[in-house]
């Protein structure tokens, strides 16, 4: 769990088997629709429920449509024992313009409540069209989010603006990039989400900020990974490097150990 | 398995718990014992025994020194229960001159045959002092192997050779390296052993390689893995070149699956 006072929000990620996971997070939107009252809440990130957005991502032997099926199954659960709007987003969307997460979340809790009972177009798609104090939900399905940041050797902020401007998506850059320029304790920083790690992979990210960088004079001095990533994220990034053709995720070892959990025998 | 009829040679990996190996190793060295009469046997590759060589290699959740157990325990069983000589060798050598498998082996079977039981330096650690049809064998403990070769765009073996010989331990380049310059399909090709990859690691080898090759006005066109590798390679790899500073492996999602299987409940 991750949580942050400034943005007054919680971020908490749980692995497991599909219905243990929809049963936990099931849990633990009762109890921040117990704890967590909207009409006093305040916080700097864009928030519109006490459970504010759960995606569904898949790590094995799930698939995206499962993740989607899981996303309905809690959804209409919410609706119907807790009396939660819930929204679908992303994969999950059950209309082009809800894929976008900000587009559902849009005025937050106050404008939400105000407009759902009247906009049959902010008609949720489980429970009622009313908020009560735990506001409404996003549920989505994703695929795994990689929070990737890369510090420069430059205490100015302005080329890390420009970078971030340059390789994010909003402003021309790469489809599945969202990134701004910061000053971390007086280091140049681009701080990155990398939405789609497929088909948007680390090493063109580092690669387009190095090229972009040289620009200003200034070169890569670390990244960091902040949180979790998927493994076949890490062996992508070696397999471009190391130039590796032919290269199988059967090849790593663990992978064969895997597959099938290894018999202990009794003897 | 991987079979060569040039070497009249075959290569068996057994990924398992610790005392399924070793018994599946026993059965194994018993038929190879039963079919091979090395009086009869002839190969590119040097040997000595019809169970040549069994390297125990440390994957998950055992230590170099449960491999090292391992190999005394399979070596007493077999010079016990099927009279074969074995030596221990590397990280389970009892003496410092039989690390190196090549000095357990020289003479091949045909030369220990008359050495073994007049030459008190050739003494197995397990098992008579004298060799039968099955020959001896020697068991190791050692880090995994990674079969590493990287392709020039060149058709002149000349620079691979050189470039070999420079990047190898034995004529002075990196100390868990093994290299031969060769020509795959008219194409150039160094062909690699890297022993330790976590003192010598792959991202090390294949750059050193870049240098040398530049001085040819040569570059890399691929590289392939031949088998497997430990997913740490991988992700050593990736560290490197996208510049990660604190990285854990904790922070691979897979990992976290790993730790603690995953509770199915029933609802």
């Amino acid at each position: 769990m991750q949580s942050d006072p400034d943005h007054n929000r919680s971020v908490v990620t749980i692995i497991g088997m599909p219905q243990a996971v929809v049963e936990a997070v099931f849990q633990g939107v009762v109890a921040a629709a117990e704890l967590i009252d909207m009409d006093h809440h305040r916080g700097g990130h864009p928030r519109m429920g006490a459970a504010d957005v759960i995606p569904f991502v898949p790590v094995r032997g799930v698939t995206m449509d499962d993740c989607v099926g899981l996303a309905h199954q809690l959804g209409q659960r919410m609706g119907t024992e807790l009396g939660i709007p819930v929204y679908l987003y992303e994969e999950a969307a059950t209309r082009p313009d809800r894929r976008n997460l900000a587009n559902v979340r849009r005025g937050e809790y106050e404008g939400l409540k105000d407009e759902v009972a009247t906009n049959p177009e902010r008609a949720p798609d489980y429970g009622p069209a009313a908020l009560g104090t735990a506001g409404a939900s996003a549920i989505g399905a994703r695929p795994p989010l990689i929070a990737f940041n890369v510090y420069l050797n430059s205490d100015d902020v302005g080329p890390a603006k420009a970078i971030a401007q340059a390789v994010r998506h909003s402003s021309g850059g790469l489809r599945y990039v969202k990134a701004l320029g910061l000053l971390v304790e007086g280091q140049a920083q681009i701080s990155m989400n990398l939405t789609d790690f497929r088909h948007t992979p680390i090493h063109r990210v580092l690669e387009l900020i190095r090229i972009e960088a040289a620009r200003y004079g200034l070169a890569v001095t670390h990244s960091e990974i902040v949180g979790l990533l998927p493994a076949e994220a890490m062996t992508d990034a070696a397999r471009f490097y190391l130039q590796l053709a032919d290269f199988s995720p059967d090849q790593i070892l663990e992978n064969r150990l895997s597959e099938e959990p290894p018999v202990r025998q009794s003897s």
